[in-house]
């Protein structure tokens, strides 16, 4: 198949009446383009999922040749609408619209590498990996949550920068395991409170999971209970061209978000698998493939597609041009300000003025040296970060006076007003995860927002994705260890620091103090191809940075904040609120005439990323190394090394004042001195 | 307050119509005891939350007096009724009732120590704590969650002994925060699906969270939301005791799970707070109270409660005594088999059967040597296990053709049929982990259910549950690497096992092969106090353990599976499908003059177990020590030290078939020697 013409088929766009009525460009042909694809596809590769691009062709067709407005030149058109395949083991049914509607990327030989190694044609979308992946899906549940947050971004935005340059839908193509996950739950509750009635979920209603019937483990209403949440909700023959266009026509006018349940057949096409579970995930077969053929009167070979129908679909594929030169007519005719500000945040670009900003706080805060919890601490950085930065859109699943995230004079963002920049996501901490990710990668925003550190766990599979994608999420975690004191182990997280460590392309800070917090801050918000976990303390601390420094001391790792008197033998080695106890042992060992030194580490992923001769320097080479941190060990030995010892947790917490859990478990800068004696004896 | 005499009580038990009358003994006097020791307590521990407690008192009182079958001197009676506290912050409420009831652990000095170190009153309630707390409360939408798995161990262990031994409800008491969590979600829907009847949810519904107003972040419509889900669902005035009976009489007698949503005041009693976010979480104040005691008519002093009330609520807590002894009776009158075998699954002991059979399919395996696997070697361990082992119930995530969880003629469990021991519990990884909470916290069955290892992510709340509660539950996580080949990097495991190693008390499991796949399983029904998790390959592997062992050889951890041909000068360490890589390095380094050895190591939790020594001999001290792992090196350094290396994987994975993966990911034989050889180099 030779590249297609595209001036040529831009001519043919002017008629396309006429081209309808082309059996190649029938509907029906132009769905079965994806069915073919979908099914060669997965017996090429031997592995894959045939039956959800096949029974969902129908609905992908008219949305995407009527409905989506994308223009596949310009993946990237900011008001483009945003489609998040939840479903995202259908991913052929993404390669085959973005092949067909002519997306350069998305070649004829990438769908036959698909899920091989080099392929952009990865098993599941990847973002960053194709063009008009909008989102990273497989995961079940997380498309759909994230495409709240993305839906939101757009009212955000819009509210910010107005309706003429900002006015687009976001829709989602969702299977039953997106729908049974929890985090639906969360997204579909946020979604209907704040009435983000631009999101439009189609639900791929095919009553197949991959054990067999839906009805072995489900008996619900998904239309009553969308309906409970706040949204429209409809039923449709998800394979009826007509019942398709009408629903999303109204969807679109629609005061609420929408769910289209497409009552579909999964395999469609396939006469002896469809509607069964045994074309879910696996190849069809040589002979059922050419049955399926024969059913569809489909005659072409294997991944070639008639020119008649790849015509109809690249036609469709250039029907946005005019809708997105009017759009960048409309954004040039912004303010230039406005349009400046508009571009710099979908760039994803920090203002100037932030640094100064921070700048001069750090040398208040040296000058001041307050004895603020961490949290409080990145409370007052926010009120300076938020005064400098309108891309934040801040937030706490329930915990705002908790977690400090409301930062002064920030109003709330409600379903009548959209301009506001601080969002009550409610008890729902993993749905406020993933929708931060949409924030983010809908770009224009930085989100943060906050629990508790331990519910960290309720978040994880959002995290992941956000560390997985490279996006600027930044989740401000408080109450980090038994220093939030009486209410116990539930409470108190001692493994998620390492869990969170241990998950790569994710900046874990713990400061020790105001100054610390601020610089970690600032590491999070210069870090716009990883998220970030702010690790903040319930209890006061007192200030350890008394000295002005302009360099951002935490952005290595890890620094010695203490020296040792003379050379020294024991390096005593903390994070957070534990550099106090690290600060009072050094103290009593040099009154003992030790020699001690204390390093700060507030980030171990950044110290991770330096030079061997650095990682040495500063770990202390040849001194007893303890380390002093309130959580688990494990992780630790890496630079303690073999003469070290730790002093922190070895399991579950329990529920009493702060000061006694501390003495209960033996963190204290007692039982770090005689395990800095006790090593250094055995040693000598 | 002196110990009240028993057998005056039941004396006064007689004449309960009569005892009402006293003004003391009314529902509001007992209401009231709840109201004032819990604030009384909060105050005194200057933490908790008193808003909730005093909020529901009402509906405590009615549920607790009228209609839960305890016996609190019999408080592990195994057909008691089963309440649950999901809203855990409420903890005083609990312990207040309890108190009431005259549980003899629950004293007054432990109401007063409410939140001290080394009380039983933990700011959250914590199971085996306390009599009466049935599971750890405190992260939201886990006690609802746990409660649909101790419904659904009520139904099944009936559908086994009988409804005359097994015949009881259970009752949870949630917040909004419960239902606002995704995981109640899952949790509604499997418990709607399967029509566990007697399972009733009380839903203090007082429209408030912490951050002000539920409008704040909720506008969806609960009683709608759990209809769709297949429950009953109405709404009371939840201070009105006789709505609050006759609910409860009505749900009692429903064919599907009921919510009955009851609109109460949080704070209740307190003047100034009531109906505010401000009584949720902190102190009301002394004078606060102080007024709070005037508005309720309660002149008693701090943890003083009135006889007449205290007699009430102590009469209350004797009137199942006749019931539990009948039951007694019903139990003695079982055929003896059967009632012994109740007896030993209650006790949670295993049958003498199972280690012979277990011990017969090692041999057969040993003389066999399958190249499975390992999660196909855990389905035949399965198959040998279910037949010696009716305490287990098996399911998967709609993944059971994947996870290879059900064994040989495993029924289904329906609806309209509990005697099967296979849970379908569909796309619900969460509410299935937490179920299997409640399975075990019910106790007479031991639960085990499958996914993939990388969703433990989403199941990791409730696997923090189940081993902070030390239950004995079996999580069959397959697909544990990048071996799983093309879904990729969203499906792809490379952190997990870390994340999972650094949790307490919970024992992660890699088997090499078939052999140590059945140890492996083994060591986990003997785990009576610590929940497991197997991580299994999708891709098979050779037999390693050729040679027959009476002694179980994972059971500490790691063991030698190669030894070198002459004093080791490099050690290989490695789990799972790993350990074949390391068996071909050992061998290369063997040609090359190298003698190396091979251990492995399918638990590092329960390695860490062992003395130094055994450590130390099994490491290989002064071998080089190469460790491989297809996942992320953190945490590895403790058994690699300052001078070994790590084969695995140092980010996210890529989707592509797996020995593409295991090349281009460099984890290999020849990295292994090579890692190994530079490391000699250096060392000498």
């Amino acid at each position: 198949m030779t590249p297609t013409d595209k001036s040529a088929l831009a001519e043919k766009a002017k008629s396309s009446a006429a081209a309808d009525k082309a059996p190649g460009a029938s509907h029906d042909a132009m769905a079965n383009a994806i069915r073919a694809l979908a099914m060669d596809a997965v017996q090429k590769a031997n592995s894959g999922h045939p039956g959800m691009p096949m029974g969902a062709a129908d609905i992908a067709t008219v949305l995407f040749t009527k409905f989506l407005k994308i223009d596949p030149r310009q993946p990237d058109w900011p008001d483009r609408d945003r489609f998040v395949l939840s479903a995202g083991h259908g991913s052929m049914l993404l390669y085959a619209v973005n092949y067909l509607l002519g997306y350069e990327d998305m070649t004829i030989e990438q769908i036959k590498n698909f899920r091989q190694l080099g392929a952009i044609t990865a098993g599941h979308p990847e973002y960053g990996h194709v063009a008009g992946v909008e989102t990273t899906t497989g995961p079940l549940g997380q498309g759909i949550s994230t495409a709240v947050g993305m839906a939101l971004a757009e009212r955000l935005l819009a509210a910010r920068f107005g309706d003429e340059v900002v006015d687009h839908f976001t829709y989602v193509l969702a299977s039953d395991g997106d729908l049974m996950e929890g985090v639906s739950h969360e997204a579909i509750g946020l979604a209907g409170h704040l009435k983000l009635s631009k999101l439009i979920v189609l639900y791929d209603d095919n009553e197949i999971t991959i054990d067999g019937a839906l009805s072995l483990s489900e008996s619900g209403d998904a239309l009553k209970r969308f309906e409970a949440a706040g949204w429209n909700a409809v039923r449709i023959d998800g394979h009826n061209p007509a019942e398709i266009t009408a629903a999303i026509e109204k969807a679109q006018q629609a005061d609420r978000p929408s769910l289209i349940a497409c009552r579909t057949v999964i395999g469609y096409g396939s006469p002896n698998k469809r509607g069964k579970s045994s074309s879910h995930g696996s190849p069809l077969g040589e002979e059922e493939i050419s049955l399926a053929r024969e059913l569809l009167h489909w005659q072409a070979e294997p991944f070639v597609i008639p020119s008649e129908t790849l015509d109809a679909w690249r036609i469709a594929g250039l029907r946005n041009v005019k809708a997105r030169k009017g759009w960048e007519d409309r954004l040039a005719a912004l303010p230039a300000e406005k349009r400046i500000d508009f571009e710099r945040r979908i760039a994803g670009d920090l203002p100037a003025e932030l640094g100064k900003a921070i700048s001069a706080f750090k040398q208040k805060l040296v000058a001041e040296k307050p004895k603020w919890a961490t949290r409080k601490s990145s409370e007052e950085a926010l009120n300076v970060i938020n005064a400098a930065l309108p891309d934040t859109i801040g937030g706490s699943a329930d915990l705002t006076g908790s977690n400090n995230t409301r930062s002064k004079g920030q109003q709330p963002v409600t379903a009548e007003d959209f301009s506001g920049s601080f969002i009550h996501y409610g008890i729902r901490e993993h749905g406020m995860a993933a929708a931060m990710n949409g924030l983010a990668l809908h770009k224009g925003f930085i989100p943060y927002s906050g629990t508790f550190l331990v519910f960290t766990d309720y978040c994880r599979p959002a995290i992941r994705l956000s560390a997985l994608m490279g996006q600027r999420v930044i989740y401000v975690m408080t109450h980090d260890s038994i220093g939030l004191g009486e209410d116990g182990p539930t409470h108190q997280p001692v493994e998620h620091l390492a869990s969170l460590r241990a998950m790569p392309n994710l900046l874990v800070f713990r400061p020790a103090d105001a100054v610390e917090t601020l610089e970690c801050w600032q590491l999070a918000l210069e870090s716009a191809d990883a998220p970030s976990i702010l690790a903040l303390s319930r209890q006061n601390l007192p200030a350890m940075r008394i000295e002005n420094s302009e360099k951002n001391l935490c952005a290595r790792g890890a620094y010695e904040l203490v020296a040792a008197s003379s050379k020294a033998k024991v390096s005593l080695l903390a994070t957070g609120s534990e550099v106090e106890i690290a600060v009072a042992a050094q103290q009593m060992l040099e009154k003992e005439g030790i020699p001690a030194r204390v390093v700060s580490m507030p980030c171990l992923d950044l110290f991770d990323l330096q030079s061997p001769d650095f990682q040495k320097e500063m770990l202390g080479e040849g001194t007893v190394k303890i380390a002093i941190e309130a959580a688990v060990r494990y992780g630790w030995d890496r630079y303690i090394g073999p003469d070290g010892d730790f002093i922190g947790m070895t399991g579950f917490g329990a529920s009493a004042p702060a000061p006694e859990l501390y003495k209960h478990f033996n963190i204290t800068p007692e039982a770090a001195v005689a395990a800095a004696k006790a090593r250094l004896q055995e040693k000598s």
